[in-house]
């Protein structure tokens, strides 16, 4: 049997007994595996030099080589992480409804774990740690296929993982990495239906697409961020300079960063936002009116409304009204994180209904669209998609639901 | 363009609009095309006549004929199903949560649209309303892909509709037939991620199957039901029989109907509820024990566990325990509905724990799991996929969340 058949098999099995664990024993799982990260810092830290090596003579980029590294600190930010998820309530157990049908029967809705949950990512060796400790929080055994340029890192870090699982309650088997990281067998995991319930891919556009793309089984897509920022005609002044600079500047990389500046013509103070931004050496990408009238703003083509630029780069343009600002986020956005900046509250509804994204901003920065900032405590990835959960995922987003129903011999007539 | 593409397009379009109406204007809309179905009887009769006639020439057997008919009752029969769904409650803008972040940003989450849901069923015209009718009430937009032989009864219903809508608020292009049902253009529209939020296949495991394997759309998985029923040592006599029964005979062509019949080994009761199913038609298939006992029983095959009868056959199996009966469930069931006779509370609660299914009952019939049955008004389908909607889906499961989110200038320090 192949090594996937073999673990997505074990996992089911284990996933059995992990869904029905009490929360005590998921967390005293849990506080083991912490405590065995840092006893067992040197291993991880050896193994994880071998993947920073080879990644050397791989000629990667410093940013890739420092998205692999892991050093004490960070493992023990990662052990921190843990400690934090076993402070979080645990969603599992929890009534969701309950109700009485006229014939008698006593329906109520609990939630449950998914299952087993297949987690696809990059060369990040601490998804392995925080992605593995939330899938086992909410119940659910996990299947891990990180990249071959981490595999030593990952093999190291789940054996702690697996080593500690097997001094409790949780069995080992709850948690395995998938070593062959071959094209074909990610493939083959991603159309395993029999065995996974959810794959969830965190990582780059390419990666997502290729999750769907080949995917049979449902897949939780977390993705691209191209996230705009609307200043109305009677926006504040300083407030829509700090909002703007935070969201394009606070960490240009991720998905909730702003992308694209709509500005209402009228507004007063275009020079001098344009002026701010430029002082905080964001480069300006603008239609031709905005172009023309400042040297240092170059002319933007499609393109750069069309993509995240995950740098300090900014696309500018101008709109008549909001109506202008919801067609053009209509056209480009990417249904993840849309604000607007008005004092116009009529404006303000309008956009809030009109403009179709996970999460909607008024008078405040798109940065917050993040599990711990909305505080949920933890975050599996931020969904785009509308189906199960949308923007930021926590605990509750990789659980389901079962109804049970209580009768005394109803019978259908 | 092609027809798909072009009806994407307008779907997509005509969604946006339809997605901020008032309840008050849905149902208005619904209305007119309840009434338009009963004064235009006749041309949907006729067209109908023709897909019949065709449906004859093709040997079609005379259950896939009686699928495809329309008279003037059925069609009685959908409009009052619209009178229904105008009753509902309308799930569109229901806030669900809202709460205050120490930041002063006020979150709350509310009920929006899904946008443009792709329905893809087999030669039952029905369909066609009822569905489409459940889309645009909770504000989505439709694209209706049934089948070859249904072709004029759906152009029929799909002119009518539209007809209607166009006297009223939701646009016209909100509801679209796909009137080239070749595999290939399936084949695109399950691709068709940029305009379709969802597909809802519904229909036999092959259609469900052929979705999700060509899907890279998210897909609502709507499927088998190998449903089982066990009883235990001390359950009660009639109930036990009174509940196989229903669950069996009530209307075996559903997926909720029970396939297999699992007998503690020790209840009392195991020849009377053999001849009663006996007397009733229906015919059984046991493992070894019993079948060399009765002579009316025959031996079950491997594949008699496995699949869905459809019919009035049930198999029947001995299990030691509880835990004998929720083993073979995880080994054959198909996470659908799934019941225990019982007084032993504990048995009740470890079988609620441990049974994998959208929904478990105890002492009442599968036959329940039913959007009508649980009170939701109507039903978009059952689910047996653990994302997004598990069991019996209601109106509330054909639309997803947005966050709003209102700020006083916060920005991410």
């Amino acid at each position: 049997m192949s090594e996937l058949l073999e673990k997505a098999k074990k996992l089911k099995t284990a996933s059995k007994a992990l869904a029905i664990l009490t929360t005590e024993e998921k967390n005293e799982a849990l506080a083991k595996m912490a405590d065995r990260l840092l006893t067992e810092k040197e291993l991880i830290l050896t193994e994880n030099a071998k993947d920073i090596q080879a990644g050397k003579e791989n000629g990667f980029s410093p940013s890739l080589l420092d998205r692999l590294l892991l050093t004490e600190e960070r493992i023990e930010q990662i052990v921190e992480g843990i400690r934090q998820l076993i402070e979080l309530q645990d969603p599992i157990g929890e009534t969701i409804e309950a109700w009485e049908r006229p014939n008698g029967l006593q329906i109520h809705t609990v939630r449950v774990p998914l299952g087993v949950i297949g987690m696809v990512y990059e060369a990040r060796p601490n998804v392995t740690v925080d992605a593995g400790s939330l899938c086992l929080k909410a119940g659910n055994a996990v299947l891990l296929r990180g990249s071959t340029s981490a595999l030593h890192s990952n093999k190291a870090l789940v054996k702690v993982m697996r080593d500690a699982l097997a001094e409790s309650k949780i069995p080992a088997d709850a948690v395995q990495l998938l070593e062959d990281t071959s094209r074909e067998t990610a493939s083959q995991m991603f159309k395993l239906n029999q065995y996974l319930d959810v794959l969830i891919p965190r990582g780059g556009a390419g990666l997502i697409q290729s999750v769907i793309q080949n995917a049979t089984v449902p897949v939780l897509e977390t993705g691209v961020g191209n996230c705009h920022i609307f200043i109305d005609e009677n926006a504040q002044k300083q407030m829509a300079v700090d909002i703007t600079i935070n969201a394009k500047l606070h960490r240009p990389s991720v998905c909730n960063a702003a992308e694209t500046l709509l500005l209402h013509e009228n507004w007063p103070y275009i020079p001098e936002i344009l002026h701010s931004l430029k002082e905080k050496g964001v480069e300006l990408r603008a239609d031709e009116e905005l172009a023309a009238q400042y040297p240092f703003v170059k002319k933007a083509v499609e393109e750069d409304w069309q993509n995240e630029f995950l740098a300090p780069i900014l696309a500018v343009k101008l709109v008549k009204s909001v109506k202008g600002a919801i067609q053009h986020i209509d056209e480009y956005g990417t249904k993840h994180s849309e604000a607007i900046i008005s004092e116009n509250g009529e404006n303000v509804r309008l956009f809030f209904q009109a403009v179709d994204a996970a999460v909607v901003y008024h008078n405040a920065s798109t940065r917050f669209t993040d599990g711990e900032q909305f505080g949920y405590g933890a975050e599996i990835g931020i969904s785009t998609q509308k189906l199960h959960a949308r923007g930021p995922m926590g605990l509750r987003a990789i659980t389901t639901t079962k109804a049970i129903v209580q009768g005394t011999g109803q019978i259908r007539s």
